[in-house]
């Protein structure tokens, strides 16, 4: 069925994303798979283009339109022209570190940093994950310690995505005993004297992202850059969960349906046994079965897009949709690579890549087991 | 999330169609079950009430609204009730066999059965399978010879729902030699001669609904009761697949729906261990994963009830809906027996009977392969 | 692969336990399904075939042979024959309840019993399970207080087998506060004062066998029928937990091959668009993935029996096999109805009361979810 | 339960095989990574070992005795060790290319090969997918056109194990028009005139490994190196081709069952919650899960293998073992990954290098829709 989330606008700013994609990101697309980062110009380029301002007040260098339905797009082109890494950390900019620095900050911090995040000049990250705690939030041990106007922190973080990238990190830091409320955030800048970056790591896939370690060894963060109020960094984090899990699921499904395209069009032209492998009833029926699912959720998506817009998301809808959007991304993409035979495994074809970056949704943004785990809680049982 | 699909006079038709069930059919419903068929009393009550009048135009006794919604409305209560397969022959009358009346009459024949349909004192059937073929109606045999002003009819049915109860029978006949050109379609009523009901069979489940076989011997069928043009059979049935394959869709949905709120109950009552058997983490996911897909396939379906409303449900998109939401069925009311432990294999319990209905879902109205088939062809594989 | 499992003598008896059924059973199969029982006279015949004796030492009547694959036969062949249910109690008599029979008892319970029990008149259940707890044994409050040479009893038993035809049962009553060392074995002969049988339960599936609740109400059970140490049963229970759980996995194996066999004959037969079902590459698939199920657990299961044969068989084995023979069975059984079309769904076919009848086998003698648990917890993992 | 497969001298050669690899791969693994390829000496090192010998008579150079639990001992070892992809083309070598060198060979051509085989020194390969057809052999189209003493083969060949080290390849080639009596087997030396390596090609996994195009352009092939007889080609490949589905399932089980014992330490290790990740009741039943399956397939495997060792293995079989353990390879390695959370993602960890590997072994050596084909085939449906 016609999906009936977009308007004319939308339609719009869709081809210029896709123009943009075609002429800035799909030629270079292989260096910044071979570089394992992408360059800051790319970040302007998007700026440039408005995607990082969309929910940024005029005043403050953007659109004031908060319409996620603009981020969904930038997903689905990137999916559509195989080049979703690039864009991941973008992505990761505007889904889920702007909400931060609109909803958390101080007439002076918005000041400071919003501009720059809307062109693109400042680019965001945000750190929770350290190597001993992911899942569980109220294990994070980096420590902040006030003294006078800073706070001194001390510990590492892990798995940034940005993370070299980054000039402006949200940091969650313990600034005090109790699990939940002894937690607060902080906005640490790039030349601050005690941050450093650690690896870049090595991933399965998303080879065109930068994912690092970032270590903290009594760096000096001014107290002007707490965001909100210390002690209400668990609560901070939470709040954004469910539009972090939208742009995950969003992208999930974006792939999952580029991957499906792809495989279509690959049926019908590779041939065996005297016919097109398509004719074959198996790989026919399979693709029935994913072409099915992909339209289920996708329907469900849009749903819950249209409820982010309204402030009216749930944070178990939202991992409703995230559980089950990435967990078929991974079955989808897993049918294509099998209906490629040899050629899904070599990464000279885009579904070989969209299945090594695609393992990793299940996982970041919140397990499937977690996102299990808050519908299940919701449903009381005992 | 909140679903959108009704409206208020939705509502209060809910509430009546809820208070006529608990009164009317709950209590008889052991009865029923006994029997093997429900009473005629059952369809006049719900024509008083108006469930089978929606669609038919005020002229031959319905309210003229032809909004699919309200039928949804019947099938969701009598899950809810646990009472779906007494409804299930109302609800083909409805649902399935009503658009024939409506959409393939002259003005003759409306005027002669439409009244009685709409009152529930005409009861309706369809009669498409044959013992020798089912999913492939090219294979159909019953055939159908002009004499003057009648047909006469030679051939078996079989597996035919309100096979006993009904007084107008929408027979699937042989008019020509051509697979799909040779098929008409006709209306034998009750006392035709040469019309006899063979067994009503024995099911796994659907015990209060009566299944059965109608034997034609040189059945005189005036022509007068052709439907449509003859030779046009085939697309008079393919035409009305979508509509009846959401009712199927709809119906499984909520018989999934009932038993997952049977078994939340449940299992925040019934203890082991020391504890609710809710509160084991695994018996918290199995039910985390099933209110996630029930809800993406809620929402998927609402959207498909709306476009069959605008006439613009397509064949291919109602075969998703059908396979996905019967096949969610099978998993969902499988997983609520298990745990119903020992209590989810007997039959005092909704849960067990729910069980054995659940399965005839995935078959009829067209299999899950043919469904798979559909969506498939659909994608011109080569 | 050939099963390497059996030799000439097993052959043998494999043979005349066929006739047997072929001749005493097939005939009275529907006979037995309506009255929701078997007659007494089902188990005196096996019992003079020899099916109850092979582990009874010859001084008490029987083979004097340990041999578990002797009981497999009877099994395997009641799956073949469609009379599965018919030969549950006598299963349970010869698998389950025996080695209780065999292993706690005095020399004078030997004599009092075993003779009766080779021959079939004297038939046995056992007593777990209360309407209050079934998985987790310390919840048993069935209640025995000594006083002088008798145990006076009162609580109620459910689900039990045989529960009707019983004249021996083997009841766990609670002798002591502590959850496990707190629970004896009684075994309460027929016509004991204060025991009565409650309802025969009306279940989903196996018709032919009579499932029944038990009643003790200051029943007084003599102390010369505790079977073992006065707070030993919990370990008289799960020691013999292992036949119990191979028992059950070879009866759904059995089921699952049967329903499979049946499957490969109909879809071959079938014909639908010009050529036998069977034709169709996704039936052949299907089809091809059962075959390799069957065969793999078919494999391991012969291991686990011939392990059981010679004492080494682990508990976590017995859970393995259990839960993975069940649940196959369960895919099995289901995807076989599908294949059947409408006709899987009719009670006439034996694949639609093959479906009703596996719903059980992942509850009793220790659910899926149990299985796992014991399997998970000797994984250590924290 | 126990494996019975093993005697004391396999237990005495893998420990030999354990400290080989420890010692001449583990510290070498990231650099055969890294090359894209394994050096030579390993070859040698291996044949030294005996590795490769196994199955060759004592004249040429080997130990004359055809046992695969050998071969079976080196896949399981390096799985265990991590390091499966450095020994796949050693294992090709002797599990896959071995065969057709002793059954296909004359005595001069034995003389000629197989003490180098045997050693080490003469590294095989086989070459019968090309660009346009892998599943499909008739399909094959390089041409060989016999003039005088030569074959002059045209060509090109892709994916192929060994394709940069390999020595002797063992070529499908197409010497007539029949489908399959047209095919035959050329053994191409290194150095022919005509024969060049096209790119190695870039893969998801399996990095150590060397996977190539082969070029032929006139090439001249002795008519000494013909395998069999001409026309012959079609059968000399189905009749290996059980035993390299064998190795590809010991393989890939093994690989599954590594992951599965590295994932339970990590479990036992990485808390979440305040306690190990372990303990939480749905990372059990996971567990338990895969170590059902595990063991399950590694019965049915192992009983395979004896077949194979006594020349009894059907084609079928090993269809159904290779399909089988290489999904269920997908299915635990997929698990893994998730249970390590964000670490699973991470090249550093072995699960995460074990995830890409793993992806292939569903498609190449036949793919799991061919193997189902093949048993399906074999049930003759219609
Ligand atoms: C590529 C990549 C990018 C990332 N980017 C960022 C980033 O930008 N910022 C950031 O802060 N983090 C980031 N992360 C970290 C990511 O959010 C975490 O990896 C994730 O939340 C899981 O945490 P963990 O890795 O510590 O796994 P753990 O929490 O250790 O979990 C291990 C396993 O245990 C399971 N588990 C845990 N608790 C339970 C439970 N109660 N019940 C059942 N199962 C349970 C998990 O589901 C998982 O399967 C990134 C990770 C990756 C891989
Ligand atoms: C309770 C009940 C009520 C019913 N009510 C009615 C009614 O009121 N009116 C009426 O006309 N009919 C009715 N039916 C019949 C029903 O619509 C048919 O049973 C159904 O369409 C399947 O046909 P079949 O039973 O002949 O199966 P078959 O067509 O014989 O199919 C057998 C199996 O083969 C599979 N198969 C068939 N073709 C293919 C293919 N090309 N590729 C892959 N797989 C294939 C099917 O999916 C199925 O699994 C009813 C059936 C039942 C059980
Ligand atoms: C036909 C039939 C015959 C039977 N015959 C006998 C007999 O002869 N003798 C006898 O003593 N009993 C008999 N039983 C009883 C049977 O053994 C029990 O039904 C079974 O053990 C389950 O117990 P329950 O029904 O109390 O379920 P519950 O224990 O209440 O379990 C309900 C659900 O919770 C799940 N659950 C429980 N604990 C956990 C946990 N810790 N983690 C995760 N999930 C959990 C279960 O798996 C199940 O899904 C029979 C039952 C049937 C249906
Ligand atoms: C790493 C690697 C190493 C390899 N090593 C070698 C080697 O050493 N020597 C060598 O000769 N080859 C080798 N191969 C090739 C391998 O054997 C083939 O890739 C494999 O047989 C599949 O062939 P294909 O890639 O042409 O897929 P295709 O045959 O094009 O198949 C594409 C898809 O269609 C499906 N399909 C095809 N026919 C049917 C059907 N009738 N019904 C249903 N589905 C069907 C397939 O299952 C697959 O999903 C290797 C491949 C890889 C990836």
């Amino acid at each position: 069925m016609k999906r009936i989330l977009f308007d004319d606008e939308h339609q719009a700013y869709r081809e210029s994303v896709r123009a943009f994609l075609e002429k800035e990101v799909v030629p270079r697309y292989a260096a910044f798979d071979q570089a394992g980062i992408v360059p800051r110009d790319l970040f302007t380029g998007l700026g440039t283009l408005g995607a990082f301002g969309i929910a940024i007040p005029e005043e403050f260098g953007g659109a004031g339109v908060p319409d996620f339905r603009y981020n969904v797009i930038l997903q689905e082109e990137a999916a559509r022209a195989a080049v979703s890494p690039a864009i991941l950390g973008p992505a990761l900019h505007a889904d889920v570190c702007l909400p931060y620095f609109l909803d958390l900050t101080t007439e002076e911090q918005k000041a400071r940093w919003l501009p720059g995040i809307a062109s693109g000049e400042l680019i965001t990250a945000v750190a929770m994950t350290e190597p001993g705690t992911g899942s569980d939030l109220s294990g994070i041990r980096t420590k902040a310690v006030r003294d006078g106007d800073h706070y001194v922190v001390d510990g590492a973080k892990t798995f940034i995505t940005n993370g070299i990238n980054a000039d402006l990190v949200v940091v969650a830091v313990r600034t005090g005993e109790h699990p939940h409320r002894g937690l607060s955030l902080l906005v640490v800048e790039r030349d601050t004297p005690g941050f450093e970056r650690g690896r870049k790591l090595e991933k399965v896939g998303l080879h065109a992202q930068d994912t690092a370690e970032l270590v903290f060894t009594g760096a000096r963060v001014p107290v002007a850059n707490l965001l909100g109020t210390e002690g209400e960094g668990f609560f901070g984090l939470t709040r954004n969960l469910p539009q972090e899990r939208i742009s995950v699921a969003v992208s999930g499904l974006a792939q999952a349906a580029a991957a499906f395209d792809w495989t279509v069009a690959y049926v019908r032209e590779r041939k065996a046994f005297g016919k097109p492998i398509g004719a074959q009833q198996v790989i026919r029926h399979r693709l029935a079965e994913l072409a099915t699912e992909i339209e289920i959720a996708q329907h469900y998506l849009d749903r819950c897009i249209l409820a982010l817009n309204d402030g009216e998301l749930s944070v178990v809808d939202a991992a409703k949709a995230k559980w089950w959007c990435t967990e078929l991304q991974g079955r989808v993409v897993d049918a294509c690579v099998q209906l490629h035979g040899g050629y899904g495994y070599m990464l000279e074809y885009p579904i070989a890549r969209a299945w090594q970056d695609s393992r990793v949704t299940r996982i970041y943004a919140g397990t499937t087991e977690i996102m299990k785990e808050i519908i299940g809680r919701d449903l009381d049982l005992g």
